[in-house]
């Protein structure tokens, strides 16, 4: 069974990172979860992105926040898909240093880069990366795709009483 | 197989839209082109997205320039992965009227973003999702890693000759 | 009579749309009013763009956050003239995302863009489309304008008493 | 029958504000055009902006580059819609001033802003301002749209010939 | 004696503007504040423009916010030298909207730009302009000078106690 | 006779600040031009900023480029008003560097900023300053902007011809 | 031994800058502090450039916001290393103008910048400089680093229990 | 004797590099220069950065651009001071991706950054940093300064004949 790496630059960006871990696990997709950092922890993320594909992992999800190095890192290292989320850190400038430092990798090394603190996002993306080859997984998407509609339904429905 | 769908919103995004179809074929995966605007064919667009994944496609790289819906568009209706490029067009502003439109999806409905006019690292991104659960395809993205490296490794030496 | 239709892209847009409606209701114009989700409800969103012309709806205000691909959408599909609202949701990188997939259309395609968090705005615009054709809304614009001036006057005023 | 009011601030505007008088006369719509500089002909301005509705016109469009004030201005006196194009001219800041200050006008006094340079956008949004009250102008809109449809297609079908 | 006028868009900007009111009578430069909205008292900007320099203004300042076209659309109709304050009002982009909306004006037409919310400068601003033909106000602001260096250095002693 | 002091951080500002030179010597008013680069010059610095008032000159004009000191240093020396340039220099991110160290100055230490490259503008305030205690400089602003409003309305009539 | 000086341009930049000052007194690097404004004491800072290397000073820190160009003019008169702490100040436009006015020096004068609020990092930078000659000192960054990569490690650990 | 080490992430980066090479060799110190991709050659980028103190280096200069990861990589595995010249590469969004991935490394590893394609300022911030335990390379700073104000002094006279 697929299995998807979630590792943030630092403990700080947890509460931003869990919105990954909550919805992979409402999508029944095993997550496994680290603290690898670029800048503290260089020998940990080379090991981490050397052997991600050989311990099993399928599809890597890496937030970090600031000059965010940690995405692309992974992602010159590893031949999966790495998903990157810019987190806005207390210290941001209003959040674009982490978004332009994830997003514009140079030709050659992607990141798939999802919205400033976007995590569930990513944790769909990852979600989608597994279903595209997975029938059971994108029906659980066609399915979380329905009940987005039931809920602006919902809610436009209320509108209108 | 896995196929990969590359649409665009315009025949003038071709020259950067370009560089996916080209990686992808150097690493032999198919590819289907199309024209499909989010804004001047939106029957085209619901058609496109409701079905690729019925017809077989596993990855969609959109483009689009300006305000760029296109990608999430896509998205809205598909459960695939859905690839965006940002595209720096003519009356662009700079470029972040495509990248903010492509990148900033609301929760329920990722686009995997890559850099301005980075549709070669779109193409590669397909690759890697694909080699997620296709070992030939990994590998492949293995050995162009080793490529890139001979590359630097080479022009580094003709620096020090 | 003249009719303004008021759709936002999700329920939280709401305390920032309902500007649009209580300045239309102050103006004596009929609006109607609903969410309709460009990534969550595209096909609400078809049927709404290609039949609100033909229900006798004049004009339509459409708001959104984020990368906002409502008002665009519904400009593709709708002749009528269409005015977006760009509201900053809580995850917008400080409104440009939104202000910028509304503004940037491209040619061919036009949406009427008010201010960030505009909506008021909207509503006086949508009043005065229908008043370039009808003389007694036109003259309750040049009212309203009447009281605007009025009311920095009497503030002058307070200062200099 | 409708009339269009097509101002600018400088005659070096003229090559952007063309767009909006060709597509303008391609719907058939009568328009007048002029030079009004809020900061060189302020008088011309009160005139013009007083007396506009009064002289028959229904929509006014206003073109304007750097610190822009013309279109807030001409609507702080018209109570007629007022489209603003933001041009970017030689000394803008990449064009963020133009945009900037024609978008971001206060509660009370809208201006419909459409993208950078886009005086094509602006003279379609004119004509459906006039067609959501005049059936044949609005005909012609639907009939635009089709055309743009039909150029995309041709383009789509030559690609995978 | 000279007189500097301080006007402002709308009452909220007062807070702000108080800071030029206060400084200036420190200065014991005479004053006159009012409130002229570019955009709701029109003809009000008309009158203050056309005649302060014949009423015995010698610099006017004016504060505004959002699309900001008080100080510019002063500085159209008066020969005075005219003071622009950015002002970062509550629906503002950041102030970059202010900011620009004054700072940006066309060559023949210059508004003397301060900080955003510096309207204390702007009064020193316009105390330095009277100093500059004004032994008895030139004095003054180098004996300012004096004090600023003063405060500075009592600071740094307190540091190093 | 008031005479005004050009300076710039670099003989390359020079084709920027000429229109500065120009439009002064037009208005008759005496002009003297150095260059006093603030990074490489600091001692002329200080002598130019503490001396100006002393040797007669009543407004100083600095243009600079980059992290622009020039203006700001010279201001804090200096108890004339003081006229800041931010020159568009080769390697500046769009300008906005320029802009943002010569306009965002503490409170206490203004500086008169123009927009971007707007050294004729400079030039124009530095008119009003002088002309705002002079009758006849204030007339020959008066006259300036007769013409310019003549050179507008001739362009108009060009266009409707 | 080698000195750190560490100045800043308003006693409200402490907050900030006290980072600076602890990271090096753990390190056990002698400092000094004071307070040095470029625009209210610019004597004492050209007192304080010209002197700080024949003092015994090594290295200097200069933290400031807004306009901030302290760094700057320090960086101008003295021949040590300067480093440069862009303080995000309350009337800051979000920080972008302290980090642009201390980066962009003009070729020939360079400031050493850190991160926005950075000054713990400036404290680092300069023991690494003091390091890059000095055995002990070096060892203690090395150590630092070791003592960075367990607090992760710590911090994993805890995540994964 | 110290020994500087220029790496940048590409060859394309050369033209602009080059210049921190120039500027060294002119101040007679040491350089080796070398091309380290942190994401095509990331096992260099260990080597390089782990054993650069070892070999003799002394301080390292790093030019990279877009999402620029070499100066942080470098600076997160070197006890050694790192200068970082972030490179406004083709697909840079204005250099503002370069800039920002650059300087706004997280509390505990700084990177030393100069302005954008500022390759000759690092160069001399390199001498800087050794001048300042190294009397001969402090005087060769000191008397480079006196040349930069001889040029100027040059141009002025110029300017003055």
């Amino acid at each position: 069974m697929s299995k998807v790496a979630i590792i943030m630059g630092s403990i700080s960006d947890m509460p931003v990172m869990q919105d990954a871990i909550d919805i992979l696990k409402q999508f029944n997709i095993e997550v496994e979860v680290d603290i690898v950092s670029a800048h503290r922890t260089p020998e940990k993320l080379f090991d981490f992105s050397k052997n991600a594909h050989i311990r099993g992992i399928s599809v890597i999800i890496a937030g970090a926040g600031g000059a965010a190095h940690l995405p692309g890192m992974v992602a010159s290292m590893s031949p999966l898909p790495v998903i990157g989320v810019p987190v806005k850190s207390s210290n941001s400038i209003d959040g674009w240093d982490s978004v332009l430092s994830i997003l514009q990798m140079p030709g050659g090394v992607p990141v798939a880069t999802v919205a400033l603190n976007g995590a569930k996002n990513a944790g769909i993306l990852a979600a989608q990366i597994i279903g595209s080859h997975d029938k059971k997984v994108l029906d659980t998407i066609i399915a979380y795709k329905e009940e987005l509609k039931a809920a602006v339904n919902k809610a436009a429905e209320g509108l209108n009483r």
